[in-house]
């Protein structure tokens, strides 16, 4: 039985990049805890987006969620923010933490990864996910296959539908993108569906 | 009216990369050349392989279709491939050379890609597309929206079907492979569906 | 007709970075803006600075220019930055933009970047400049021919002469400098003198 | 129960890439073999070179020892080293391949490892170790902690002590260096001592 | 004789990085000065931490030592950090100086390199040295033979024993660390033991 | 006194990469000796390319001119033109080498690159120059201010003037590209001209 903690800058941001992988963790037994640092008010309702971002975790069956308490937008990489995902690194002692990759054009994403990074210091495996404004370098190191979980992912990430389409305007559908996303990240590594993400810190055990 | 010519190491390397792009460039009037530089006698017989690519060409309307008649899984860098690339650039005299990214587990896609970039120093625009065995680090920096031309393309992929998963067993369908990839570099790029390029040379004509 | 928005930090960034292209533009036709996020006070008098930037705006024949107010050797990456831009982003709904790279030594122009980015989410076209404290992993991979324009370049340029040589002390002319530089983008072009860009994101409009 | 294939160019280069790793796949069961390309014949006695090698392998207890028969120095990237590799790995279908690193300025190490990882196309795991040539731009994403067999890479490598110093002159002792790497390996990752590894192919068994 | 600054974020930040090359400086008779942003006063007390810090002072033999005034863990990249540095660059008017990598999970140390160099801009010779936290991808392009000074670094990095183990908890002797890291890099430099640098500019002097 | 060693593939190549160099070595009272791989017999007629070449040698003051003779467009990476390189080597013994660096679209470029620094792996100081066909993503890392010689330079490459623009076209000027390049390189460096460098291997003798 491992421990994990996913962090996020948003609702939804944690259920794009690695929901999949979760759900895993979920199957075999591990305890799965949720950070996530805002509650998305700068592109929605507040309450609407807690409510979406607890739904989203029932879904994934998760142990507890937390929110850090920031402000959209306004999520800075330092003492602040480690502090906050310090404190939760400290009360669940993680044997992996998943956090956003530092290669987004979005400040609070790239903000996060750098201070999750930082906060996790001591954690051994670290993976970085990527998402819907995750820059074009972004190169995966490992992958997950989730093909048993993918049916789980698409209806955690479909709880968000109506937020996801905010930004790139009416031009592709997240919720097929996420699909196309995980059947090529699955061809690039030889799988049906999955997950990628570069490596933060890995101790493989052999 | 541009003139364009694509160059693979086997059939079904151009479709795969960019007959998205291809299938526009006829759209708007441009001619298009196909340079395939072997017959893929490695993984199928000869004659149906020639015939697959024949099928494909037709589909997407090219205007000629050349073979460079190397061997198979023999492709090398240097001045044998390269004259073969540079006989085909001098007649033709293209506008824009779509070749294979040199970021490649196959020592033909890379060694392809290499030597049509010497090949091609002289022309103005090269644009190195992806396929089945590029790697992980492949960073596209252009795209180009195929909406319009998303079906030919799939038409034109499905004329190798067969081949398309020898590499990877049954682990996932190759056709459905490039959906997903068309829609995650749609995703990415703010698009519905897209083809995704490295630049090898790009003058943008303002 | 297409609309465009160049962002700089100080007066004279945009002149150096892409003055060849916006004047291309104008040629072309199209509208062009500027956005300048300070006025430069911290190296210079801050009424002469606004003069000169007024004056070289002047030369290229750009419809506006707007300064974003942000105190010279302090502009941060974050909200504040990113609503300046976006505000104007929303007002001309540009088709592409102009930022510097954020591969730069001077904190003011790498958080421009940054910021420009984020606020230019939605747009298709983000070319970014090199200038004066770029870093030497700037790799362009898109090149502008400004043989037509390289006149009006080194006009525009050349109002702010005094100014940029102040960082580098008297060891080279900065007008000589972005001559030296523009032919060595031409050379690594194949044309006689050119800008240079990385790409931000790039449709290609096949 | 995992297979277990390491492939390197001469011998001792896995036993300073990977011998701690292979060590504790022998210590938890796995079965493990090793490929050496050539015998080393350019730099000492090929039948002294030989015993070395199968004395170390003896030492990490591998499964067996195949040679790949090639000319030492010239090893090439291309279908005739590709086979050789294939070979084995189609007779003992491995889960997980060891191969060296292409960043080297050993010909053949980069060569190896290009056609390593061709031959390894539908191979699930493939770690690429580093050695006395790579070059300084290799970054390991994947660490192993070897403290409990770091004494038994220690012995593995001292077999070929007299060879080791070949390249570098008397400046420094390899067997030294070997543990000066490991802890500092060690120290990246926080752990005792370690072997650090770049990914080729990395799917996490969540 | 020439002038070297080497600036820390925190107590034993520059004797774990370069110490080698400081003590080297002084028996070739240049002068070397210190500064360091912070007290380190998070991870210790601030009177202890200052007294080692100007024992490893002492031992090293520099000619000054300065503290920043900054809160540890609160260094940020701006306008006050790059003031506090660009004093102390105006003062001592250095030929070198050594700053901590940017490529680093700790906050601190990446916006003590990022500030460095803003504040070195006029300087011709900037190397970045790499330490406890730096991140994997740190790729040295220059090494120092610190054969001659070895004995020093020990002695000036011992004096801060206690703390260097803090963040990696038991798993290792960062003295050791220290000493494996120096034979690596000695090994890939084809030298004894050596410290390694990225350039943040670097002018050889034929 | 230094022995200083430039490789080249064709006549002019070390000259455009680092005659500025080479001359200010000559000045220092260092040896240096060339060594060009091919006599250029692709692009020109064999004589009268060795002829300049040699004039240019003159020009330099260099103390020996080699050639290699391997056959233009066709030197491979491997033990034929290491073993070529290596003669020389063992034969001038020398401290510093000068080659190509291997980030070139013309495969004698990257190729006597590859094949220099496996030569040259014994020797402390690598630093490969830059040239007509090198890529974007040459990145360099050290600099030599080449004010001192940069007429002797401009001298020795008009020898080639005729050859120099046969792969651009009409486009550009090599001279005036090379000049260009010159200042923009100083400028990188605050320096009035300057050449610059990646580093093959470098130890800094503090």
């Amino acid at each position: 039985m491992r421990v994990v903690l996913a962090v996020g800058a948003h609702p939804d941001d944690i259920e794009l990049g690695c929901a999949g992988a979760l759900a895993l963790h979920k199957l075999n037994g591990d305890k799965v805890y949720l950070l996530v640092l805002t509650k998305g008010e700068a592109s929605g309702n507040i309450d609407i987006r807690e409510k979406e971002c607890r739904e989203a975790a029932a879904i994934l069956g998760v142990d507890d969620l937390f929110f850090g308490g920031l402000e959209d937008t306004r999520v800075h990489d330092g003492r602040e923010t480690i502090d906050i995902i310090e404190k939760i690194v400290d009360a669940v002692d993680p044997d992996i933490i998943y956090a956003p990759t530092c290669k987004d054009t979005h400040q609070d994403h790239r903000n996060t990864g750098h201070s999750a990074q930082s906060a996790a210091r001591r954690c051994k495996m670290i993976l970085l996910y990527e998402g819907a404004s995750t820059q074009r370098n972004f190169v995966p190191q490992v992958f997950v296959d989730i093909t048993r979980t993918f049916d789980v992912k698409k209806k955690a990430t479909r709880v968000f539908g109506s937020q996801l389409n905010n930004d790139r305007g009416g031009y592709s559908s997240a919720v097929e993108a996420v699909e196309g996303l995980a059947k090529y990240r699955g061809y690039q590594a030889g799988l049906e569906v999955a997950e990628a993400f570069e490596v933060g810190r890995f101790i493989f055990e052999v």
